[in-house]
């Protein structure tokens, strides 16, 4: 008979709120804690549990399958939370991948918001692009608000971090590279998105975007925008690129 | 001589944290002031500047340029925005719209979160598209941070806000209609996007998209997406519906 590993609790002193020098991170929600189950289970510590959580049964067998303890602890998941109507989270080590070199890749250079970092997280799962770099420094893509902006969606990606766009490019030289500026030389559009074996799509910070060397660098590319718009929301033009070199 | 009208500061207990039924409302941050300013300046009750604002001469000539009376207020500032780092609010009256009858429209249906709302118009004017209905219940396009979230883009708009997605109908009932749905029939691709003279693209909520009766109001379109995410985010939804058919 396979025994639950339901946690003592004696270890619960240990876990704080989060600290990006830490080696663990959480979860906060159901949703995002299933993914973390369902994609990364051998990372997992534990699941906490609140008591008044709706759907028990569901997450404690998903548990026992993975041979996860999880431990009810309501003080501790708001403790972590600050907000109220979270009534899961779930612990885990964090943990460092390698992209795909046979794979297309988006390129983060320097991005600074946590919440737009998961979006995009989430966004380049849902146009298939599974491989990402993040050029430091960069927004961490452990912070539970990162995690809780992606739905999940980081658990399921091989995510890099590099010192400089260098570094990641001396690793990856294969790969067709366009990068997204507001004085992009080739406009994109429908009927025209360049065609690529391999491809890296690069996108700058969401406050200054890519600096001029990056117009070298390959094929510059500019979304057509209005000029009543200082520039699209990064994430937006995460989405418009993905979704143009994925279904092109 | 043109006179500055610059406030006596008597007025300034009438100032207050934001409500929604209130006929007032405030930018905060100088960007999202300057695009109120130039875009509605009959609605500029007045600017409040913060003593230790870098760019002042500037705000105060557009302010003059538009007989806009400012007001040195750092104590009133720092109430209504509960952050640092802002140093300029604009006061403005709450305003209503018409929407245009022969060009493109989004229609939001219940949008429920307001960053997400002022994302989806700081991207609606980017893609060229001024005309937005809103269908209620939804989230507050006069928030403060709505406003923050869509960088200042809301005062180019014509939006407007319906008891239901019928009574928008029933106003405009020659535009062709798109309803975008994870159950859609028409997959979106960049080589095949709808071709139409005048149209609506109709997004539902974050949590719930539309319900199924919106399969038959038009045609129903998907976005093709992985099956490892749940469902895009809106604004990535309405990012690329919007990109596509102002492109295609």
């Amino acid at each position: 008979m396979k025994q639950d590993r339901i946690s003592s609790g004696n270890q619960e002193q240990q876990i704080k709120a989060y600290k990006k020098d830490a080696d663990y991170s959480y979860t906060l929600g159901a949703f995002p804690t299933y993914e973390l189950i369902k994609s990364m289970p051998n990372q997992v510590r534990k699941v906490l549990l609140d008591t008044s959580f709706t759907d028990q049964e569901h997450l404690k067998s998903l548990c026992r399958e993975y041979q996860i303890p999880f431990e009810y602890n309501n003080k501790l998941i708001t403790k972590l939370s600050d907000k109220e109507n979270c009534y899961v989270a779930g612990i885990f080590e964090k943990y460092s991948c390698t992209m795909s070199a046979d794979k297309p890749h988006i390129v983060l250079v320097n991005p600074s918001n946590m919440g737009n970092l998961g979006t995009i997280l989430r966004t380049a799962v849902g146009f298939g692009i599974y491989d990402i770099a993040i050029i430091l420094p960069g927004a961490d893509i452990f912070n539970p608000k990162t995690i809780r902006g992606s739905m999940g969606a980081l658990f399921k990606l091989n995510i890099h971090l590099y010192e400089s766009y260098e570094e990641y490019r001396s690793e990856f030289p294969k790969h067709e590279v366009f990068t997204f500026m507001l004085n992009g030389e080739k406009t994109l559009t429908l009927q025209d998105c360049p065609k690529a074996e391999l491809f890296a799509l690069v996108f700058g910070n969401e406050a200054t975007g890519l600096n001029d060397s990056f117009l070298t660098a390959g094929t510059s590319i500019f979304i057509p925008q209005s000029p009543d718009v200082d520039s699209l929301n990064l994430t937006i033009a995460v989405g418009i690129g993905a979704y143009a070199f994925m279904n092109r």
